[in-house]
């Protein structure tokens, strides 16, 4: 498993990105040229198989070992009403998590997905963003660890997830620290808050790029200011998984403004990584954009938990169905194109 | 099961279609109000919930029995070189069906859906829709009952699909009789033609326009005319799915094509239908325009056989897992909105 130990070990992880096995994805290309189909004729489900190709390091690419990680934290600066929720709803969330009775349970269950949950010191929020950092640099790093900690080597296929109410607004000025913009751009109605709720979003987005914009400096220290605990947590599973090969479903804003600081830094990071839905928060789409993906899914989701990415996972599932279980023309006496 | 005795019982069937259930719509919607997640935040997967409820007539649908069936027919009008493929192919993908290796096989397989291979006389092509109708009365009416026969009353979702070397061109031709505009804008690459054989296909779709267009008067004589023996069977499974409040996940192209002639005379037939998503084959998103249908997926798909449609069960399926598998509010002591 992967730790970091220090600030410096996570910006050098970022700085030394492993690649894909062209070997194996070389292999796969050649099997998909000869596949009872039209060439092109399975569009994206074919890049999906050479993506998990690429990244699992075999011609045919498996689904045996589906991870799922929700990690939950709370903010300090929830108590500037910029969610919908109270913020016990994070803890009582966590709870419906353990009970399995929440929607990323149900859509793990179907998608084949083993679920785990890990709540992030929930009685201790982060500070307000608004008007202090939002963790020191020991909490930052045990929260990275958190998320690292979580991803086994031998895992298939990667989707992490969150609860943390209001956690859209340190998701909205991450991406507004990460990509510019006004923190207008980035702020959408999270959970379903209303134009009040939105104009004090915005007011503690502005606030906390004016506090601590200068000294975002580094990816850890724009996480560190900026961000939370379950949002680094995603992040250092995310580049963890980068580490050890193993390919990641993204979910929605959260997930990707968790990753933000680092795509701004190394454009290609995301190569390891698949966008499974453009959510229906306004800021989704713009940052997908930012990140050059492509979503899988346009469903018109908005509610975390990784839950885009458990619906995304039959994609993959039917990719590499097709890619591994089909005949080729030879095999099955089927002529060829004229 | 559903058998149409003539024309004029077609005809009938289509004018006499049978609605959902409102009770179990609307103890769904009641339900889906009080699930531990932000209203609406799951999105499109709330709507099929719903869509669901309603046609299969129960609050908490199920999807036990998922059905597939796909149709093979021969065309006459390959005769003039408006396919990248032999003729000779789709027999020999009728044997790969039933081997077990061709794209549906093993997208059937990965969504758990039980799939049929229906073979409708391929040694005797349909007539040359350029210059003859496609099939006689008879013919057509044995198509259509092909289709009807094969739906099975309590099937909980059916998707049909379909092989036929060149069957993109009567599909062409359907859909500019039910629609208008002109032959080019419904002709594309279908399996990979090249821009001769496109300019074939336009000259081919615009002679059988102007051959049977005028006596093209209801849908059963449109698809007599201008389709063949899987397109129509099809439509007829289609209709028949709606006589028996089967919900159905429309495929591809010629999918969609095969019931333009039904759309164009009762715009909703396709209530029972969700559009499961939007093929490269340039026609069908103008298709699914005129049908007001929004496509669940966008991947780039142009195989046919059902594909398309096996790929999306699995967002119907997350769609019934969160819908019948999350905790109430009250069930699980979380706290609503604010």
């Amino acid at each position: 498993m992967i730790r970091f130990q220090d600030a410096a070990a996570f910006g050098a992880a970022l700085d030394a990105l492993p690649q894909p096995d062209d070997a194996a994805l070389a292999a796969a290309r050649t099997r998909q040229a000869v596949l009872t189909k039209p060439a092109g004729s399975l569009g994206r489900l074919e890049e999906i198989a050479l993506f998990m190709a690429g990244w699992q390091g075999r011609e045919r690419p498996v689904l045996d070992r589906v991870r799922a990680t929700v990690f939950a934290g709370n903010h300090g600066v929830a108590a500037r009403g910029v969610s919908a929720f109270p913020v016990d709803v994070t803890a009582q969330m966590v709870a419906n998590f353990q009970a399995g009775g929440a929607a990323i349970n149900a859509l793990a269950r179907a998608c084949g997905a083993a679920l785990s949950v890990v709540a992030l010191d929930l009685d201790s929020p982060t500070g307000d963003i608004a008007s202090a950092a939002a963790m020191s640099e020991a909490e930052c790093l045990a929260a990275l660890n958190a998320g690292a900690h979580s991803v086994a080597a031998d895992t298939d296929l990667l989707f992490v997830g969150e609860m943390g109410i209001a956690n859209t607004t340190p998701a909205a000025a991450l991406c507004a620290q990460a990509f510019g913009g006004a923190a207008a751009d980035w702020c959408g109605r999270g959970s379903g808050v209303d134009d009040a709720g939105i104009a004090r979003k915005v007011a503690a987005v502005e606030s906390a790029l004016a506090l601590h914009g200068a000294q975002s400096v580094t990816p850890f220290e724009t996480l560190r200011r900026l961000g939370g605990r379950e949002i680094a947590a995603m992040a250092g599973a995310i580049l963890a998984a980068r580490r050890l090969r193993v390919p990641v479903l993204l979910d929605g804003f959260i997930c990707c403004a968790a990753i933000a600081p680092l795509v701004a830094t190394q454009p290609a990071f995301t190569d390891h990584c698949l966008a499974a839905h453009c959510s229906a928060e306004q800021a989704h789409g713009r940052l997908l954009g930012h990140f050059g993906l492509e979503p899988l899914l346009r469903l018109d989701l908005r509610l975390g938990e990784g839950s885009g990415a458990a619906v995304a996972v039959p994609l993959v599932r039917a990719a590499l169905a097709a890619h591994n279980g089909m005949a080729t023309f030879a095999e099955a006496a089927v002529a060829q194109a004229l």
